[in-house]
């Protein structure tokens, strides 16, 4: 692409760096912005400098938070015996939509993976670890993808607690909620039969 | 969406306000910043903030520029009697890439609109009319898009170079190189036949 203005080749070039947005796409949001009134671009360019240069992690959970120690570490209403570890923050807000989870989390930050150069000491293993020896954790509900990144992430933690006097879950695979059985794919209806669960259980949970 | 931080939150409406880019994709966005270094954000932010605030449009065809006139207006080698009628600077890129034009260029920024609420007045069709006045252009190619929109501006701009001493062409609508006859539209390959050319002219073309 040729552009006639360096700024605006500049600008479009910063906008393709973010993933799932090519030149065009970029071409068309920077041209978007400055159609818009000026403060639109000031906002953007302001909120994400902030958000970049402030942002604090929970030193507990290392869930992003504006406080030191997030709100769901902070809230004396959670149960501090149960930790779900997920990879990233936006498993936390899916979570949290449930309202089924009243325990606290760990965020670790990502999965382990060889291919994309991603070791145990680059994720929040450490502190996980810790703890667990601290003993006031009854609960560890590992809530990774299944994937295969995944699975190694939960077999290397669970390597890591090995010997310590504390429970580890994981999140039930099965057919969705209103799926058909019909479409679902193999592994996913075999794991649902096998890890099947009391009937009395099930009407609970409605 | 209930999000952790207030900052994170900002950043995500921030940018959820570009076009196509809904909640969920402006969250990816923002934390996938978070994960680069700090450099990238502050250079995408500085970028956004330069692009609108120094941006210049050239005083004479309205592209995009850096200069007070930009490249296309201050070339020598252009040809000075032919000016095309783009709607916006993405068409005049894609009109450069091909090489087939020499002339300069006239950036309207945008069609009549009643729908949206854009006028005549709203566009640079004023500049246009002064152009043809002054006499040195001896040929306007209206090249926007032919929508109902684009059509009424075309008309609305001939009617305004009424009586002035001043060629005026659209550019050929027809079936694309490469593409099947079966496969085209009535209308395109319609008006592909009403607009046949000499053979040789077609052979030169290539």
């Amino acid at each position: 692409m040729e552009f006639s203005s360096k700024l605006l080749e500049n600008a479009v070039y910063e906008m393709s760096q973010l993933p799932g947005i090519g030149k065009r796409t970029a071409l068309r949001l920077v041209l978007h912005l400055l159609k818009q009134p000026e403060d639109r671009t000031t906002k953007l360019a302001r909120a994400l400098d902030a958000v970049r240069k402030d942002i604090k992690f929970c030193s507990q959970c290392h869930n992003i938070s504006d406080a030191e120690i997030c709100e769901i570490c902070a809230s004396p209403k959670r149960d501090r015996s149960l930790i779900c570890v997920v990879e990233d923050i936006r498993d936390v807000m899916a979570i949290e939509n449930t309202s089924q989870y009243k325990g606290l989390y760990h965020v670790l930050g990502g999965k382990i993976s060889p291919m994309e150069g991603i070791g145990p000491h680059d994720l929040n293993i450490a502190s996980l670890i810790k703890k667990a020896r601290q003993g006031e954790t009854k609960e560890f509900i590992f809530a990774l993808s299944s994937t295969m990144e995944g699975d190694t992430t939960n077999f290397y933690i669970f390597k890591q607690l090995d010997g310590l006097d504390v429970n580890i879950s994981t999140i039930a695979r099965g057919i969705a909620v209103n799926d058909e059985l019909e479409y679902a794919d193999e592994v996913t209806l075999g794991r649902s039969i096998l890890n099947r669960v009391p009937f009395e259980r099930s009407l609970k949970a409605n």
